[in-house]
């Protein structure tokens, strides 16, 4: 797993695409994690898994064939870890954006221009690299670099 | 886990809400699963998961507080009983709907005036009772009665 962390509106999710597709092209496997703070827009009035939540069932998971949903309380919440054992079984490497607090290796992407003081740096020791969002190759190149020093 | 089984048609949601209702009210933590073959509606256009999948992410995850969604590869699904264990760890009974052939004990629903001879009846040897939508009283006591046994 490797972190990329942004100040907001860097242009971090327009690298993390073009990192990814490289990846790829390379012939890894990739998956994705994005922790949003914000609601997700499951839980839709009226649909079954609302109305057995309305029951009172502590968590419910609607699932398909390739998709997941899953309503619940935060203590119920699943560790990052074992999200990815889980979802990601084929997984070579998995880009994270948010969970902060996991400790993971991370990206720093920043832009010269953009500088928000109030925003909270990652720990030093956890930077692999700080980059531009415009960076593609240096940034797969971090990336692969790091890959094969765990492997 | 038990499955709850009924031909299209039956009233078997209303039946699992009161159920769970119940179940709840008697002292059980509740958690429901429900199969859905059909699409459900996460992948919007634009949005930062959809975005990653597009760059060729094979699964991607979008993750809150108490919300969670999955886009991936069929091939990648996970298993019913590893769902259940991360995202339930305090559940005391899980209902499920769908997962035919997750060879679950069966509660089968059924109304005498919706007969559809076409309809895939469940393997009798799974059916712990087979009650009409209405008897929730009736089905509460064969969950509880089930639950104890496998205690």
């Amino acid at each position: 797993m490797i972190s990329f962390v942004a100040p907001s509106g860097t242009g971090k999710t327009s690298l993390v695409e073009q990192v990814i597709a490289a990846l790829i092209e390379g012939g890894l496997n990739v998956a994705a994690v994005k922790h949003d703070a914000h609601r997700i827009e499951l839980d839709t009035e009226g649909k079954d898994s609302w109305r057995m939540r309305q029951a009172g069932a502590s968590g419910t998971i609607l699932a398909g064939q390739d998709q997941l949903a899953w309503m619940g309380s935060p203590e119920d919440r699943p560790q990052l870890g074992d999200l990815v054992d889980l979802f990601f079984p084929r997984a070579d490497v998995v880009i994270v954006e948010g969970y902060r607090s996991a400790g993971l290796p991370t990206v720093l992407v920043k832009r010269p221009e953009v500088n928000d003081p109030t925003w909270h740096q990652p720990d030093p020791e956890l930077i692999l690299t700080t980059v531009h969002p415009s960076a593609v190759d240096e940034t797969v190149s971090a990336v692969l670099t790091y890959i094969a020093s765990v492997r």
